[in-house]
């Protein structure tokens, strides 16, 4: 089944959202609004969105309303994508070219603060300063996260606890914060949004997880840029950490570097792929998912409910 | 008269808020932290918080409400400095090395997201709807202006209009956000909200020209960066625009760029101080200024009025 299947009687909705990021964009300056369409034409699964608008379903649903949070909450992502392109020199992404590849770092720079600050803007004409809240404090954690990762870049000594700490940063706040701000918008009750609130984090969790594996198993073409390219930039993930266990793997890895021949790479890489870390880390992916599920067993069973449970597991299986 | 002499009966809450600040920027992360203090203890004038906590003097002033507004406001300056500085690629700032500087540009650009994000949290901590809208607004122009100023860069065509549509952007903006902020977490009343909005834009026009005029007429030590700077970088200001009136002057001025040597531009600069640009931009902020003057004198006489007049009347007039 395709994600969008998944949440079909939401389509229309959807598709007002697509409309709205795209009014959004749409500066006076031509550079900024060239680079964000641009961005927002690159595609995306637009998963923050519909976490926004599923937890919404929960409540007292108001497209007119949530459809704001759910821009606001794709914004942040799409500012942030922006900024780690700049700070990981990417020049693909979604087999696109990156804002910093099409023009360079300095307008990906500003065009970044500018949908950031797009995202703020468009949560601050809903009147509901809890949301506001949540918005805030998970972009300052996300922040955090984003320097913490230029830290722990090629620092081959680090732990399980340092990825899990970074992709929670990365990745799971930001799609728990998508489901919290939806449910606060719809008015859901007190006990239901720390559900969702908890059910964004595993999904996230077992989400980034998938996303490092498949950095190893997908392919150029299925990715939309070079495989291995995480462990060429020094991001030390889940896989290359449980290989790392092998004292040979870890020889191998720790010789990675950003100018490294892509031969040498495909070594390292091979080298990984032998262990059980892929498997592992798979599992480890699967035990968040089961976590989420665990933890929305008790919402009102209907059309949302359905839906976040087979996204979750979509996203936890996915092959790219 | 000294600046802090003209609001020494809000001196204590002045404290605080240096406290607020330091406290507000004390990330987990050493790099975040230590960047971001570097910055704050470069020094300001606070101008900013300032306007805050003076506007709020027109309606209930509660400190412990207000101080968080007023922090908000300069931790936003602060943020468009650190990235303004790699922008314009800047090693030094009020006499310290810029964060870029220190660090590099990809420490600058995070820290500056860092220092956004927190400002945009601790205003979500006022439960004033209204306020979050106003920062929002403020920083999506600033945005835009920034973005524009990298456009308008060696164009030496430009005309008077653009440079006043950029310092509206870069300065005027946020000082009347500031102002209006102050008086709507006050829960000032309308008619005077407006005022004192209006009054914070014609301040910052005011304060901006001077600014522009002091990079040729300020010395090195004065400015804490080479005078001519501006300049050097592309920045056409108005005492340049004026000047460029002169066929002559003109023709030396469109030979400015990034690589020239120190003499070449002093040669550039003192043609323009040789016209009368300088002083026709003078007379240009004393017109903004004495409408700023103007546009308060309705509002109800007191410490806080007498105060906004005389920083006006200062940050019009000042050497540096």
């Amino acid at each position: 089944m395709k994600l969008k299947m998944m949440y079909s009687f939401l389509n229309s909705d959807i598709e007002k959202i697509e409309r709205e990021l795209e009014e959004t964009v749409q500066a006076n300056s031509i550079i900024l609004r060239e680079s964000s369409l641009h961005l927002l034409q690159a595609g995306g699964k637009r998963i923050r969105p519909i976490f926004v608008l599923l937890a919404g379903q929960f409540g007292n649903y108001d497209i007119h309303k949530i459809k704001k949070a759910a821009v606001s909450l794709e914004l942040i992502h799409m500012a942030s994508l922006v900024h780690d392109d700049v700070i990981d020199d990417s020049d693909l992404r979604r087999g696109q070219p990156t804002i910093k590849a099409k023009w360079d770092n300095k307008v990906a720079m500003y065009t970044g603060d500018y949908i950031f600050a797009r995202s703020i803007e468009i949560m601050s004409d809903i009147n509901k300063p809890d949301a506001h809240r949540v918005l805030a404090n998970t972009i300052v954690e996300v922040c955090i996260g984003e320097i913490q990762q230029i830290k722990d870049k090629y620092r081959f000594d680090q732990n399980i606890r340092d990825y899990f700490r970074r992709i929670k940063r990365k990745t799971a706040l930001l799609i728990s914060a998508s489901s919290l701000v939806g449910a606060i918008v719809s008015d859901v009750e007190e006990e239901f949004q720390q559900k969702l609130h908890q059910f964004g984090y595993y999904v996230g969790m077992s989400y980034q997880i998938i996303d490092d594996v498949l950095d190893f198993v997908g392919t150029e073409k299925e990715l939309g840029k070079p495989a291995g390219g995480d462990l060429l930039q020094g991001n030390i993930t889940l896989p290359v950490l449980f290989a790392m266990e092998n004292e040979e793997v870890r020889q191998k890895v720790i010789t990675v570097h950003e100018e490294m021949s892509k031969q040498e790479l495909t070594e390292v890489i091979t080298s990984i792929k032998n262990t059980d870390a892929i498997n592992r880390s798979l599992q480890i992916s699967d035990m968040y998912l089961n976590k989420a599920l665990l933890t929305i067993s008790d919402l009102p069973n209907g059309k949302a409910k359905s839906a976040l449970t087979n996204i979750a597991k979509y996203l936890g299986k996915r092959k790219f």
